[in-house]
Parts: C-alpha cells; structure tokens; sequence
C-alpha cells in the first residue's frame, strides 16, 4: 500500500523552501487533528457502520460517554463528521472525513511493517 | 491526493472485528513514530538534499545540535535513517523511512485542505 515514495521524492526535490515549508505546516495540521484522543477509533468505528452513539460507545474499549459526547462535537467542529437526526440520530463522515481516514487507513501498513521490523 | 476513500472504506467493510483492531493497533504504532518532535522536519530536509548533520541543523529553525543528534539516533533506532560514513558522513532514508515520508507527504493535502474549511 505505501508504494511509489520515489515519485513523491521526486515532487518534492522540484520545489523551493518557501512551498515545502508550507507544506511541512500542513502535515502539521494534519497531525494536529489526528493527535486529537480517540479520533482514528471514531472514524473506524463509524466507518466499519457503528454510526449510532450507543454503538460508537460499545465498539471502542475504555472510552465514557462524556468524552465520546465531546469527542464527536470536536469531530463535527473540525468537519469530520455530521449528526444526522433521521429516523433516528447517527453520525456520518463527511468528504474530508472520509478523505483523513483514507490517510489513516494506510498507516496501517507501515505500521505492520515497522512492528515487524522492530521485534525481528 | 487523498482520492479513493471509497475503495479504502470497501476494504474496512469485508473485515471482521479483530483484523480491524489490529490495524486500529498498527495505525498507532505510525502515529507513536511521527509524533516524535522534529522527525516528520528531519525526514524532509533529508529528501530535500540537507543530508549532513550540518546542513540538517540549518535548514530547521529552532533545533538545537544536541536534540538533533538525539533525534537522528532515534530514528536510525527506528530503521527510518542510516548514518552513511563515506566521503563525509551524512544520512539517508532507508526504505522504510521513504515508505513513512510518502505517507505523510500525502498528509499535507488534506492539512491544506482543512485549513482552508476552518478559515472559509
């Protein structure tokens, strides 16, 4: 999954410091958003269909209720995700949402790899 | 760049509660990486040419030679750098720390992205 770094080499060495410093802050305000407690667990659990509250609550382990409830406003706040009021309230991931979990999605294998890489 | 959120969502869907976590898990072991201060700044001048500790410690404002010398052991921990010793010594990115750059690279997109939501 991760694939093809030579060719993001490749658009970075063609650009000048003022645009890579630009862009180095906005993987900061990526990171920043992500760094935010319990938000990859809410965007999983939502994505793998656990859209109500109660269900959000249940899927992830060792999160209350007040901070799933401040948690998702954040969320909502940065537009992640929108509360949707019928039939019943749910939560749904907006575009930019589902773009930041596509992002996320992919640290997975780096992750897997760097696990591996580390024990053996 | 994000593109195809919707084929990573497919993916998401088929799997069943455990696979999940476990990818829950890597995503954080990613994230544990890249929250290291100064590792996403060090990867970028390393791909943008800065390869020599000097030239490194320039082209960040506000590290100190003693944090970089910390932090670049760190990341040769990590498998992300090596420390080249000929003609002169200077880093490069392994592999592994070319995957992790064009993971985050991606990052600065959507960080543009939502910067532009939060201030329109």
């Amino acid at each position: 999954m991760p694939a093809a770094p030579d060719a993001i080499m490749g658009l970075v060495e063609g650009k000048d410091q003022q645009e890579l410093c630009r862009e180095v802050l906005a993987i900061g305000d990526t990171m920043d958003v992500l760094r935010g407690k319990w938000t990859v667990e809410v965007l999983t659990a939502i994505v793998c269909g656990n859209t109500h509250f109660k269900e959000i609550l249940a899927s992830i382990h060792g999160l209350s209720d007040k901070v799933l409830a401040e948690r998702l406003r954040t969320m909502q706040d940065d537009r992640l995700i929108v509360r949707c009021e019928y039939p019943t309230p749910y939560y749904s991931l907006t575009n930019h949402g589902r773009d930041l979990f596509a992002l996320v999605y992919r640290m997975s294998t780096w992750g897997l790899a760097h696990r591996r890489l580390m024990i053996g």
